[in-house]
This record gives structure tokens, sequence and C-alpha cells, in this order.
């Protein structure tokens, strides 16, 4: 192990500006933390949002890059949970407080203080990264590590909402946009036993979305459509970042039913009171999901077959894939490889 | 059993005119229906709303009134629940479908074509009145009947979210709006065992809101004061129907917090998405509860002594009575009287 370490990154050292090559020394090893060898790197919507700073909270130079897949190269004096040469993920979360509330009841991504994997600590668009060992998971043997990487943001934060909200296999449930968060909500409801329809605003998506898991397919554009699921959800998923015609979805919500939110709308959701009164209905958000959730999600997509569909570009190749990534034409999510 | 009765009441019979006395025939009494002689109704902000047609549904001549306390005077042929000479409450439903999936699972006040007592029926507001059986609870013995019948309505309203979202005794709590719902909510989360937290507008109201088992109370006028409580609560419930700030409300919410509405404010929330994600957070909203929740609230309230406070009118005087309700000075709920 060595005492520092140079690691070989990219980084943007202003919005809207390039990636670079940038290196940067790592310092000694946290005596709770590993050191990964970034073998594939997954790009999430929330790299381009931090690396155009849309969120107002980047630093840079910023090394982006937060759906690691790698091997263990080095573990701190006190780490016993994993070894040199282990195969890994990282997800949104490099490092818990461990203290807290949230952390104490097993809600370690909802600490407050939780450290960012990309937020004032340096990301994986890079050869190595480093995060606390309570915040790296194993990944299952013979999964396809070159598209496993998407699974530990974009994946978790789909799959955490079916576990925190307790969504039944009985419960007829529906997807909101069919991106690099949906295609993965599709193929998760789906063997979760639910009865799935996909919103999409692209008649390209209608036949891929069946494919990937939805047992039906309205049109995010037609009023007509939205309206005849008209009290038929026990659970939506938004996965979209734009402003929808929230209360019309909230029509389709069964009595009881929910109208969650893991897309990063930015607008206000302008609902009305009553609706929510009469139905007994719920609205709700959530972000990734704690060790424990994302080694059962892991587990699952395993157990499934469940994959996010990826294209792979070399690391040295990251401001291409970006650029693909910000066209909206990437089926469905991105991967930067050092293979 | 009569064949018909004829029930002397108080009827509205435009938006804004007074309730004049005013008799009909209520015909064959069904197989499945009581009829109750009214002792006494409480007055509910929502009678209020149907008098001047706030909703759009109001129905004239219109006999309002739906939180009765009576006797059954006379039982259908079908009736096996309920015997002659019982004393019941009658509450916002006079009646089922008995099969849709709602009915079917207990949550018959989710029903969509549900019966309300006063849409397109008559209420309490009469010395007479009828119900399904189904829909109406026998009261315990020896409650105190002059005080009962805002349990109907507004107890249920504010007991039933505690049922309904699994409120714990060990969450940190928060009523907003001291009022006809606010003054019960307090006195249910008290004997429910939470740590209490009152809102509220009214300089003047502050010591009572103690008195009513809060813990503490903050002015819901004071951004200062509700910053203060940030992150601190498990449930919020707003009994008010005006437009507060709701996103600083979110913000007194600990992760996996909810806010609650039981008061049917009309203009749309616009919450931000952030802070809901970013916390696991939850909105949602209820109407009143399912018969045996409701006979629940009353086995709760009568072992824990749990009481509106009312202010009581003749029957005669009800315009008097409205117009006391309508001027905000009521403490805390009003009862109408034909004991």
């Amino acid at each position: 192990m060595a005492d520092s370490q140079t690691v070989a990154a990219y980084a943007v050292h202003e919005s809207g500006g390039p990636l670079e090559p940038f290196t940067y020394e790592a310092g000694p090893l946290g005596a709770d933390e590993v050191e990964i060898d970034v073998l594939y790197c997954g790009i999430c919507h929330s790299d381009l949002s931090m690396i155009e700073n849309e969120w107002g909270m980047t630093q840079y130079p910023l090394v982006a890059g937060h759906e690691v897949i790698g091997r263990v190269a080095a573990v701190g004096s006190d780490v016993e949970s994993l070894a040199e040469g282990a195969v890994v993920g990282l997800g949104w979360h490099a490092g818990y407080c461990g203290h807290c509330g949230s952390c104490k009841t097993g809600d370690q991504n909802l600490c407050a203080t939780a450290q960012p994997t990309i937020v004032g600590h340096h990301g994986g668009f890079a050869d190595t990264v480093r995060a606390q060992a309570s915040s790296v998971v194993a990944i299952p043997d013979g999964m396809d590590l070159e598209a496993a990487g998407p699974l530990l943001c974009g994946g978790i934060t789909v799959f955490n909402p079916l576990v925190q909200f307790d969504v039944r296999p009985t419960d007829a449930v529906a997807v909101i946009g069919i991106g690099g968060l949906g295609h993965l909500a599709l193929q998760f409801l789906n063997a979760w036993g639910c009865e799935v329809t996909a919103f999409t605003s692209s008649p390209s998506k209608q036949e891929e979305a069946l494919d990937l898991g939805a047992h039906k397919v309205l049109s995010s554009r037609d009023p007509d459509a939205i309206a005849s699921a008209a009290g038929t959800f026990d659970f939506i998923v938004s996965t979209v970042n734009v402003k929808l015609d929230w209360n019309v979805y909230v029509s389709t919500l069964k009595p009881k039913g929910r109208l969650h939110f893991v897309g990063a709308t930015l607008e206000p959701l302008d609902l009305g009171v009553f609706p929510l009164m009469l139905g007994q209905r719920s609205i709700s958000g959530s972000p990734v999901g704690a060790p424990a959730t994302i080694e059962q999600m892991l587990d699952f997509a395993h157990l499934h077959d469940i994959k996010p569909q990826v294209e792979v570009f070399p690391m040295s190749e990251v401001n291409a894939a970006l650029g693909r990534l910000k066209s909206g034409e990437a089926r469905y999510r991105i991967v930067l490889s050092n293979v």
C-alpha cells in the first residue's frame, strides 16, 4: 500500500469547460478507506449537472464519476469488510458520518453529512478512486462488470423506493420517462411481479419499453391516454426532470396510491390538495439507497438478469461520451472503460 | 316503525341564504337503514362550505349537519348490527357501495360512490336523520353525549392519519392550526404518546394549546420560529385551509418525515422536489375514516378523556350558531342540541 498515490483523472475546471487530463495526489490512505482501481465508470445525468454546476454546489476542478466498478487495490488499517483484489462498486456516496440517527438506523443514504463521491471529493473518471469502506459494496460473482456501473446510482435510485415504500408484487405500477433511470425501473418492477405501465413521450421507445418489461405503454403527451388510466395505479415513479401536469398523474392513482419522484425536476409541484385528501394519496421523493439496499439490489438484479443497456467508451473519450449523453440519444446509459 | 316519516329540519335554499324551518317526507325506511332521533349535531366547517356552495356540489334545499349523536328510532328489516334505542353516531358518510375495492378492504371512507350525509341527502340539522346501518357507529357507554358530536367528523379526520400512516408514540409531531380540528389533534397526539408541537397564528391560543396537550407552541407567523424547528418532526398534520409556505414546513421534517393535510386548502401546494428527494419525505392527505376506525377513535377518546370543547346552541338557533362559527371565535366546536 502506497503512502500516497498520484491519481490520473479527467477533470473539468469551469462550468461548460471540457474535461482534461488531470493528476492529483491522493495523500495517505485513511484507516477506514479503500482504494479502488477503476475498471468501469458509468456516466449519470447528475455527473453532467455537476460538471455544468446546475445545482450550484460544484467545486472545481471536478473529477466526476460515481458509478464505479473496480478492484480493491489497497485497504486502510481498520478495514475488515473488504480485501485487496475484491471486485466492488461505489455509487453516489463515498462515506457517511456513521453516528447520526439516519446512519444508526440503516438509512446512511439520508445522512445529512454524508460525503458525496463528486462533491468536494474526486470521483471515478480516473484510474483510481478512494472511499470509506462502509460505502463500498461487493459485486456478486459472475455479474457482467461492463454493464454493472449504472446500477450503483441509477439502479439503486429506482430500486430503493420499492423497498422503502413497500411496493407489492400485486401492485399496478407506472414509470414516467423511459431513459437511464426508467429503463431500469421497468426491469426491476417487472421482476418484482407488478403489472407495469410505461409513460413515454417518445414513440420510438414504445416497443423498447415492452421489451424492457412494461406490460403496457401510454404516451405521456396524450392527455386522453393518461386520463384513460384514471384510478388504476398503486405506485407511480417519475424519472423525468421536466415539468409535467402532475395533477393528471395523481388522478391515475388508486385510493392510497403514491406518486414518487426520483427525477430531480426543478420546477415546484403545483399539486391540488383535494385529490390527495379524497383518495388518501401520497407524494414523495427519494435519493439513492443505503449500502445494505445496494447489496440487495445487486443480488436481485443478478438473479433476474436485470442489466443496464450501455454504450461503452474508452475513458480517454470522456468528452465524446458526455456529448452523447447530452444529446439524449444514448440507449440508455453510457459507461467509460479503463479495460 | 313508520312507513314514512315527516322530518322537521332546517334547510338553506340558496347560497348565502339563511337556514329556515323545512319539512320533508323521508319515505319508507330502507331495509339496510336506520332512523336516528337526533340528540345533538355538531357544526363542522364543511357544513358552512356546503351551505355556501363553496365546493360547487351543493344541492338545495340542503339540510346540513353530519356530526350526529342520536338514538336509534327504527331499524330496517335487514339490520342486525343496531337495535332501537341504541345511542349512535353518524358522520360524513351515510352509506357505502359495499362492494368496491376500498369497501372490501375496510377503507369504506375511500369508496368513490359513498353517500355523503349532506350531498344529495338530508343531514342532521333536524329531528331525525337516516343512514345505512353500516355507516352508523355505537357510542361508548358513559361518553359525554353533548360534546361527542364533533368526534364523528372532526375527531376522526385527525385520528385516522395516525392509524393510516403508522404514527408512533416515539414520534415528534406537529399540528398546524389550533381550531376545531387542531384542538382535537393535540389531544389525540398527546394521548398517543408523541412529543407534540402546536403551530398557531394566534397568540391567544398559545396557552390553550399547552392545556390541550402540546408540549411546545411555535408561532406560524414567525419564520424564525418555524426555521428553529428544522429537521425535527416525524409527522406534521395541517388542519388549516389557507395557503402557508409549505416548503418551510417540509424543512422542519426529519428524513422520512411526512407533511399530511386534513385541512382543505384550495390553493395548489407549490412544493420543491429536492427537499422531498434528499430527505425521502412524503406529502399526503386524507378524508374522514372508515367505520371501524371511527369506533377505535371513540374508544380511544373515551379511555383518554379526549373531548371536543364545545359551545352548545339550541337547534332552533342554528343561524346564530353558524354566525358564531363563521366569526372564527368559537372555542372550538359548536353543537346544536335537541335536548
